[in-house]
């Protein structure tokens, strides 16, 4: 009989999201005339802006006709996105070659994919609290990893120890769930932990969008000696609400090579491009001429005035916290409320209690891993009313 | 330092169709004023029909206001395109629940990352010639491949050898590239032989919408038994022309069951569902809103119309094929013309000849495998006037 991966039965029965979910139905379905507010996935509201939008629009109507019909398109993507991503970069005084860019379906897709390209035998650094798909898709490959923790002593941006070797480390930064952002002199250390170490580093930069402050680092790329060891992974869901249409990118500098014990150069962009060429077969043309009018000065300006709206949101969020002695983690330079729970308690029975006394939804901390037990997430991508509202209920209620 | 996936360094220096590529522009460089004619890569020419036009843009339209936007959907697709996928099948009476139904970016995509819920231990099963995915793929994992022989002896339709076991079997019909379909009888041995081993079939249905003879089987699920040992993956590619616009579909059986060593019950479809709820996040919705346009009567009626229409130039290839006595296979039930290459020459000099002579591409067979060594893959995908041009040069060649 056919051989399963085994390492899946390792993982979590569920989803934090699932579970979320599980117990939300539950609640409306014996409180029917309760009204919810869903602050709890990182999950846009607005609508596309009108430049995308008509993009979109155009794209499908190049399908419509033979003279102007696009089929297969390059698994990397076409040259007018890739172009447009580098544009972007240079925006930032950062220069990337287009072959270095690959466009995907979103971030998710590629920080669960990149794992295919590196052996078993790693050991893999990983930051409590995070994201779950890093955890997750390690675990489908049976690797050994290595928690470094993230917590109030070191403001949620833990700092590389010399003493511990690794040969991956993800680092998420603005992080998701806490917020908190590297800034220069932090992620040069990262860096030459990494130089020192010999590792490669799996950079999300999925919330850049959310930085206001400029003395941060929008890529771990404006930082020397990037290219020399890190991946960078982007997505256009936060920055230009794009969680329904899908699309993202990732970095991978042609510098970023290593030398095989039997003396071979590994390119790491030349096995992504093999990855890619051989289990993907490109983002939907509509999906890249939309994902290109993103980045024109046009459509840039429509998502910034979204994310505009969302860091407002954040605010309110924020100041309602504040106002309660509570102990806050982000809400500026991202879109997350990272937060101590009230009294000591845990954040599932934080996440109860929220949901039974305000009809409130936002995202246990200990989903996110052993350092978020006492903490929650709560998102500014609710619609401006909820969150007023939200935080009223909050007001009362703590 | 990381340690890579050295499984990589197995494959095959280039991609078929990257070579092909390579001397096609080496051609066309120093011969600029000569008119090529495409019938390689198996891409589609002709536009969407309008049903799905017009519903795409509807899908756009959603997303452009905050009342109808859609952000984050199911990651295994939204219902009402699972529902409508549900009543193609029954259509053909064959009975699927929702459940059972994943709506991915293609089966390329699915193909290769089915890989993922597989351990390394396992005798994969693969025809030659065949879809290079399936092979290289299964290199990617490190897993031992048996190559079983489809030729002329066989009508390149392999049947199993019950003297030799394997765990995991890789089926296309109507096949790529040889155009050779399976009917009920085969099939049924197939799964005989699958359950009789314990083992599971991956069915690539891809080019059933060009099956016209009503006996032969358009489902592995119109065979009794399928259920309890086959997945099955189908594209929108060719039944809709959805190559740029990226949509596929894999079934599970919920009956998809094995039990392990230890005697636990595994659940194929539960397996996928964690590794696709981890590593993607859902196919665009505009992209799921044309693709139930597909399966509405009046869209179904339009792809038909565009299959038709390459249908009669696998017709037009196949006569000009036959009367200069070559012996061919496909063209019927398939979009592929699959032949031996004249005066007993190999395929990649039969390539040569015919880009040097008479400007055409196909592809090489031996591009599919060592049984591919003196064949030629010619597709009916393009336009009806370079069809019958490229015929009309092969007759004034050969």
């Amino acid at each position: 009989m056919p051989k399963f991966n085994e390492n899946f039965f390792d993982l979590k029965e569920s989803y934090l999201f699932s579970e979320i979910a599980h117990r939300v139905n539950a609640y409306s379905e014996k409180n029917p005339n309760k009204k919810i507010i869903r602050l709890g996935i990182g999950d846009v509201t607005l609508p596309l802006g009108s430049k995308v939008i008509s993009q979109l629009h155009e794209g499908i109507d190049a399908l419509a006709s033979a003279e102007t019909f696009k089929g297969y398109g390059p698994e990397q993507g076409y040259d007018f996105l890739r172009l447009a991503i580098v544009d972007y970069y240079s925006r930032n005084n950062i220069s990337i070659n287009p072959c270095e860019v690959f466009v995907s379906d979103g971030a998710k897709s590629d920080t669960g994919n990149i794992t295919d390209i590196f052996g078993r035998d790693n050991i893999v650094l990983i930051p409590d609290p995070v994201y779950p798909v890093y955890v997750d898709t390690n675990i489908m490959s049976g690797r050994n990893i290595i928690y470094i923790d993230a917590n109030e002593e070191n403001n949620f941006l833990p700092m590389p120890d010399d003493n511990v070797h690794s040969d991956i480390i993800y680092i998420c930064s603005p992080n998701n769930p806490t917020g908190a952002t590297y800034n220069r002199d932090q992620l040069k250390n990262w860096i030459d932990y990494a130089l020192e170490n010999n590792a490669i580093i799996l950079y999300d930069s999925a919330y850049e969008c959310f930085i206001t402050d400029e003395t941060l680092p929008r890529s771990i790329y404006a930082i020397e000696g990037a290219k020399k060891c890190a991946i960078e992974f982007c997505s256009l869901s936060k920055t230009a609400g794009f969680t329904g249409v899908r699309c993202g990118y990732t970095i991978i500098p042609e510098d970023l090579t290593f030398l095989s014990s039997s003396g071979i150069k590994i390119s790491v962009n030349a096995m992504w491009n093999r990855r890619q060429t051989t289990k993907f077969n490109g983002v939907s043309y509509i999906v890249q001429k939309g994902a290109a009018a993103v980045f024109s000065p046009e459509g840039m300006a429509q998502c910034k005035s979204n994310i505009k709206y969302y860091q407002e949101n954040a605010k309110i969020i924020l100041n309602g916290l504040l106002k309660k002695n509570i102990s806050c983690f982000g809400g500026v330079n991202s879109p997350y409320i990272w937060f101590k729970c009230p009294n000591n308690m845990d954040s599932w029975d934080f996440f109860d209690y929220l949901l039974d006394n305000a009809q409130i939804v936002g995202t246990p901390g200990a989903g996110f891993g052993k350092n978020g037990q006492k903490f929650f997430r709560i998102t500014s991508f609710g619609t401006r009313d909820s969150t007023i509202e939200a935080m009223k209920r909050i007001d009362e209620l703590i």
